[in-house]
């Protein structure tokens, strides 16, 4: 051992390179080091001949007789690197480099080289990286939970993505997106953003699917949806109000469109005398978005559609609006059985008319039947089986549901005997609106379903960060 | 019964008005009127003899002979109104004005007139209007809640505000201000939005204080931190993160500043060589909260004024920033007995210092004794005794808690088994930290406590629309 040891040491005392690489200690804030890091996406042949610093993760390696040809990855972009034996480094330095596992975190310094046959495997195809020094920032263990070469092939459907994967990277920036684009837009009409609680005393829906919590001595529930508040926030004036939130469902269901938990992106807001000027406000907000996406997103919408190819999504302007009866009219007329009444929700039939007939992924559906809306839906003035009440979809999905809401303290309660609810539950709700109430309406918006439909996906898992279903609670 | 009926109809008859005043069939979307309501925050003297149409709530109503005094009101706006006897008006319809229930909706054609002494009690003190039509669109009950004016008067400490009134209208736009700049900021930063979960299947910091879920036929509890989730996303490269969301809290405290839910806005970030960045960042990120709202929200900090006066919110750029010991020794030096590791967390006397001898509300204060800080606190390099943590404090409370996280899974073994924390129950956790991680910090903001604090109040109730303590769930 003392022998090894020796030989261990001369061996190092060979090594002109030594200092040029290694494990850096943990950095524990020790000093306030005066380095810039280039970022990868920044690497392009501006770039050319500079010595750079660089901190990043080792995608690939593949050690190459004297020469190392690692990747270097940060997000979405990757760059090609060498480490070659030479003057600046030594035969160790270069089994070194060839030893550190995938996915390790390293700051390396390198000359940019302008390559002259373009890296088609790498995001910055232009140039590669020159490795003069190499330390390792925070080491992998070797044996990764899955590879992320793999993860990344294109697949087939419902599937879920690594969350470590370039596609999961793009999936949630444009998340953070749809978020950025709805509040942005909505604040420039004049909405204010509200919080509302998710502990509540009563369960605002009627009580089915609802989430019991211990709350001290007593018993709570988790809120299904922020209706009761952003009711509230109307009646007392604020006109036009949204908010972004988690909204908890118990319900049961192991399907590709539901979680027990997601987050709603929520609208409320007056009219003056049409809950039309409603649908307006939110269709336009859903343009916005749907704008700002293509505008400012392609690269993540690219890379999605790169493991997940799928359609651009089409919508038109002004948004496609038809009422509940020419749905069932279309699909009379292709030939399907249905009464007045049925449900055309989850009308997939219907979907692909609509995009066939009027060349739009986005269309709202206006004027449902009252009996299947909820006791607070505004009946329609004109026909009693109908009601003031809408839903959006996208590829043939609903993403939204919405409705002018019954501002009467009177007819909200002959609603709710009609629909056999419990008056005492519902109290502090009616009462709410006995002070003077403005006409209004809204609706509330699925964001994972947004996400996953505006990108062609088929499964909600694949864009919620940490899906929770009735099976699933962790991570 | 009869000869009644029989004289009110002649009295109508007689009514030369009786078109121009009623109440108005509930809307229900009839039909869609071209017509434009003007606001009542753009009535002033260049609208003078302009005939235009206004929405808004009877705020006060006082009748005197032959006319009829009221403020409308919109939000934080109101203006001076007048019903008339005269050739646009009859006895019969001021009569009809005067019986108004205040805080009823109305819509009202009216004349806008230049007055030649400011109206003093309203936010419009250069004009009036002279009523011509008045039709009620949404009745109040006669007996209010309370009454609206009362509730604005200057008080006393701790003292909840009505929902209704201009001075919550101003406390919840500057807070959807305050979460409009903290995004904006970091977003123009580079950070990304994230949403994490608040189901969680076992109890992010150890177990005490969380809120039992009944999920399906297991357990789960609700959320006490996005911690877990900012830093998988950290490990997952999104580099910089931030979320606003719910976060709730099982204890029973009844303080001024406690509730079992709040809004979190939490940050976590790598960072190169150094967790001060992190702290640049973040404070940088308050700094520009406190510019935007100063610069902004004026009106509103102004309505809020009136009612709880205090001195505008004093800050410094760049921040103050001192170390633990530092304040112990300012303490010391004005005759306070404390230990190195006292707690300063609630150093009312050390705010009062700070700000005497530095002018400034809002500072950090950094390296904490380790002992105080949770197991994943990355130690000082240079002292074991003290940690790379930090707390940032507006008028003397604390508002964001934060840290260098510890990244190496070693390490954090070693702090969870000084910790006595079982770490079966924290070993995915742990490993999150084994396939590369970088140096990362950040931390967690209380919404209310940022807008209590700025605005001078004394309760965190006066800033949560629908608060939740120990002994309140409603509404």
């Amino acid at each position: 051992a003392e022998k090894a040891a020796r030989k261990a040491e001369k061996q190092a005392m060979a090594d002109f390179a030594k200092e040029r690489y290694g494990v850096s200690a943990m950095v524990q804030s020790q000093q306030k080091l005066d380095r810039v890091l280039v970022r990868v996406q920044d690497l392009s042949p501006e770039k050319a001949d500079q010595l750079i610093w660089l901190r990043a993760r080792i995608h690939t390696s593949r050690a190459k007789g004297k020469q190392c040809f690692l990747v270097l990855r940060q997000q979405q972009f990757n760059v090609q690197a060498l480490v070659a034996v030479g003057d600046r480094a030594s035969k160790q330095m270069v089994k070194f480099a060839a030893n550190i596992t995938k996915e390790s975190i390293v700051d390396v310094e390198a000359v940019v080289r302008k390559v002259e046959q373009k890296i088609e495997s790498c995001s910055q195809q232009d140039v590669e990286l020159h490795i003069e020094r190499i330390f390792v920032i925070s080491q992998a263990e070797a044996r990764l939970p899955l590879q992320l070469e793999d993860a990344v092939r294109p697949d087939g459907e419902g599937e879920e993505i690594s969350f470590h994967t370039t596609t999961s990277q793009a999936i949630f920036r444009l998340q953070s997106g749809v978020c950025q684009l709805f509040r942005d837009t909505l604040t420039k009409k004049g909405f204010v953003e509200i919080q509302t609680p998710k502990i509540i005393s009563a369960a605002s829906e009627g009580g089915a699917n609802v989430f019991t919590v211990s709350y001290f001595k007593t018993s709570a529930y988790l809120a299904q949806s922020p209706q009761l508040y952003k009711q509230m926030c109307i009646c007392a004036d604020f006109d036009k109000v949204f908010c972004v939130g988690p909204v908890f469902r118990a319900e049961d269901s192991n399907t590709h469109r539901h979680l027990t938990e997601f987050v709603g992106l929520d609208i409320e807001m007056t009219f003056n005398y049409h809950y039309h000027e409603v649908i307006e406000s939110i269709t336009d907000t859903m343009v916005q978005i749907f704008k700002g996406l293509r505008d400012n997103f392609q690269t993540e919408i690219q890379t999605v559609s790169k493991q997940f190819p799928s359609e651009p999504f089409k919508f038109l302007e002004p948004t496609l609006r038809l009422e509940y009866t020419e749905g069932v009219a279309m699909l009379r007329e292709a030939g399907v059985e249905m009464g007045d009444e049925d449900d055309l929700r989850s009308g997939y039939l219907f979907a692909v008319l609509a995009v066939f007939q009027y060349d739009t992924d986005f269309y709202v559906l206006d004027k449902y039947p009252l009996a299947v809306r909820p006791f607070y839906t505004m009946p329609d003035p004109n026909n009693p089986k109908y009601s003031n009440s809408y839903d959006m979809f996208m590829r043939g999905e609903e993403i939204l549901s919405g409705a002018q809401r019954v501002h009467d303290p009177e007819l909200l309660t002959q609603r709710a005997v009609h629909h056999q609810i419990d008056l005492e539950k519902i109290k502090s709700y009616i009462d709410s609106f006995r002070f003077g109430a403005p006409p209004h309406g809204g609706g509330g918006i699925g964001l994972e379903r947004v996400c996953m439909l505006y990108l062609g996906l088929h499964n909600v898992r694949q864009t919620s960060m940490f899906p929770r279903d009735p099976k699933r609670l962790t991570p």
